[in-house]
């Protein structure tokens, strides 16, 4: 077995644990930098009362308190699903080099996760998703972008 | 104004909150639920090194610790911009009802913040995506939402 199997092997076993659904659905992520794991998680949502609390998010929040920073460039996430759109949106943000992952969005959906129909609600635009939305205020909240910009914050930081 | 709008303000105080940048960007969300805000969030990715913490996971994360529960069915959620695609997959887990946002994500885009970007790339297939990611141990994955669907879990739970 080579080193990204024995890292998936890893984060499937955080699945396998949330077999009996105390914790959550039967999800688990590790991140790794320079061999070695510096996050890991398993989808706690149910014993967490916090439904951001997916497998990838839990280890993506366990890797930056490990290496103590926000950014986590240079590494690399496996995990035991391709992630839902909030989660590799959380895979993106971190700035993490390359994903490996499992079974698929499909695979997820024929054990009745949302995965998939998600994916597909993000792609529309706002007022055909299944979601009502409404836009409101908009000036009031661009003044506050242009009060950032002015300050030359937006040049610093990019999170 | 109308309830609405105010709700709105109080989330574009919290995103205005963070103009000196020490938290996070400059934005903010509340989730109401009966008339009542039962969740409060600004972007707090600098403040605890954590990239999931956008205004709107912060304020999801808070509003279910103060209902006790990962379902906020009922509620709605007021956010100072779109949310980027982490965040919108966020407001689809917790069963929110409805969305209200202020600035759009090509106003954040002008504030140099990658949402715009995100969408992309979210809707891309894998292998299109600007972000190396790999397929490895399906099979061994599969297992696990096979015994999953098995032990009738699937059935009963879903988030």
């Amino acid at each position: 077995m080579n080193k990204e199997e024995q890292y998936m092997q890893a984060a499937i076993k955080l699945a396998r644990k949330n077999l009996d659904g105390s914790n959550g659905g039967p999800f688990g992520a590790v991140v790794v930098k320079d061999d070695q794991v510096v996050g890991r998680g398993s989808n706690e949502v149910i014993k967490n009362n916090d439904p951001s609390a997916h497998a990838e998010v839990v280890a993506i929040r366990d890797a930056c308190r490990t290496l103590n920073t926000y950014d986590l460039s240079g590494c690399i996430i496996f995990a035991s699903c391709e992630p839902c759109p909030m989660c590799l949106g959380a895979v993106y943000w971190a700035r993490i080099d390359k994903l490996y992952y499992a079974a698929t969005k499909d695979d997820a959906a024929e054990a009745q996760f949302d995965d998939a129909f998600f994916y597909k609600e993000l792609a529309l635009d706002p007022p055909k998703r299944s979601m009502a939305s409404s836009q409101l205020l908009r000036e009031d909240a661009v003044k506050v972008f242009k009060e950032w910009i002015e300050s030359g914050q937006a040049d610093k930081i990019r999170y």
